[in-house]
């Protein structure tokens, strides 16, 4: 992720970046209890990137509240969803908090903070009423605003909607949850969908992934009504499957986090083209790649890397999909979204 | 590392970026040997920076010579030294090859390939003879030119020198070799040192840490014949120290790579000072740091990322000893080249 020029579905960008300064319900008493539980010496703190700046403050009070001899740590690598979990912290710390999203691999050791967010959402809401037409709505949020879910709901049922919502699949924890990989909660008989959180990182994924669908934005963080717009995305998913189409050499890319291996494609990929090259990382990032010799990049990893940061990469940076197409084994036609389905 | 503009003493110049398109000795023999011998289904592949563009044509003859169902995977990950061993691909092979660097962990399954330079190094030592008015001369090299580094000696004792040399600590292999962190091979008795290699990192580095020594540069990669001039380094040294002066807020960082964790050091500086945060990460970059929220920050990983990379930091980057002048607890004449000693 370069900070220089965010993009529009930038990771960075996601609602936990915050215009105003919000308090955030931290937990502290359910991480001083699981230390002294534990008799723990060490606690390490992972935040997301829009947080870290919050590390400082949170590790002064964690320092008042534990005996002095447990050490607190900051986990420094980067840090934009679940998938993002540092083990190598985890394994070295007793007690491990992970803070800002649902949890994704369970353990005795790892507490989840899911920071909800105590931002009104009904003013928004009622911003977004314009936008939306019919009587069915369907309804999604992020982890943030999960808190609020039923409140959104009565809310649209007073003013009578009929509202559909969906827990989506196992990679979802909760109903009407979306992630920047999967939007299995959309899945529903409605032709508008209401998304009510921050940022415009995870509407532009399901408008992506729901071409049909009109999707609403209502941001009461940024205090802002759109409707998603995939327009530019596409044509940057088009342009780099045309520039790809010339390419020889391939690097196949296998993501090493937790959550994000698709091991058996990444392989048959490599087995069926002998220009194609397995190349493992945790982060993919330009700089990494830029060494490579290669035409052309496919990404088995996380899919916003390739769609939303894309354009940074030195060389075309296709989905799966967008691959096989690239290589003439699908029609340009069946480009869709691509997601991540099922378990971590 | 950002490859924009690269500084003088930058990782990714360290003569393995190579003008002149050499061949190297890939051992392939002995991987396709270990391969047999462990009836290996999955094979990594590491190379450093300079030489990840090789990677593709290193498979495509490890694919010729292995049987058809065994998988080849290159390693994405950032590689500029011993350090940087991908424990996450070495796990999941049957053979891991790092190409390279000398060993730092030993292993079954670790097959390390030091990939010796042919290049000739008696042209360019005529080259240095001007630079060497002394009798006595110390005598340095990187793994690269290990294999001719009897040939120098011997090349130097038929001009009349007395050659010193030193095989150094635990942390380096072989006499006379030099890493970018440890230049124990150079504590030799003799005013001037000969430096034959490729780049200027490392001879940059070893006039910082002996810089009552003449360090001269006989560069046979490049062809080119100068003495180590620190003077830009030093500035920025003591231009970073000044501006740590003011800080509050320290973020100390703790690397987790293997050989690069001082971590007594790095809690002691906790201990002592309650504006000191620890943040933990293996890849210490520019990026990373930007969201924390911190005046200035000691580095107890690698001394070439403070030292090399430092002006491309938000904030003041320093070595543990150059914290200890920022906080007044050492005078400013202490300042010295931060070096790891003793073993990985």
């Amino acid at each position: 992720m370069s900070h220089t020029e965010p993009s529009e579905g930038d990771l960075t960008r996601t609602g936990m970046s915050l215009k105003h300064d919000r308090e955030w319900d931290y937990e502290l008493d359910r991480i001083v209890e699981a230390v002294a539980e534990r008799d723990a010496k060490k606690v390490g703190l992972q935040f997301p990137e829009g947080l870290k700046r919050r590390g400082p403050a949170v590790t002064d009070d964690l320092r008042d509240l534990l005996p002095d001899d447990v050490r607190v740590m900051l986990s420094g690598q980067p840090c934009y969803g679940a998938c993002d979990l540092d083990t190598f912290l985890m394994r070295r710390t007793d007690v491990f908090v992970h803070f800002g999203h649902s949890p994704m691999k369970e353990s005795d050791k790892i507490i989840y903070v899911p920071l909800f967010s105590n931002v009104d959402v009904e003013p928004i809401m009622t911003d977004a009423l314009d936008e939306l037409p019919d009587e069915d709505v369907g309804l999604v949020t992020t982890a943030q605003h999960m808190n609020k879910f039923e409140e959104m709901r009565e809310w649209l049922e007073a003013r009578d909607f009929t509202v559909h919502t969906r827990r989506g699949d196992d990679r979802l924890t909760h109903e009407g949850q979306v992630l920047g990989c999967n939007y299995a909660s959309a899945d529903i008989d409605a032709d508008q969908i209401l998304y009510v959180g921050g940022g415009k990182f995870h509407p532009l994924g399901l408008a992506m992934e729901h071409p049909e669908k009109k999707v609403v934005i209502a941001d009461p963080v940024n205090n802002a009504v759109s409707v998603a717009d995939t327009e530019k995305f596409l044509k940057q998913r088009y342009g780099a499957v045309h520039r790809a189409m010339d390419a020889e050499k391939w690097g196949v890319i296998f993501c090493t986090k937790i959550g994000q291996g698709r091991w058996d494609q990444a392989e048959q990929i490599v087995e069926e083209n002998e220009n194609a090259y397995l190349i493992t990382m945790d982060e993919v990032t330009p700089d990494r790649l830029r060494n490579f010799d290669m035409d052309a990049f496919v990404n088995t990893g996380c899919p916003r890397i390739t769609t939303d940061d894309g354009p940074r990469f030195h060389k075309p940076m296709l989905t799966p999909g967008e691959y096989e197409i690239a290589v003439g084994n699908e029609p340009l036609e069946n480009l869709e979204f691509d997601t991540f389905h099922g378990t971590w």
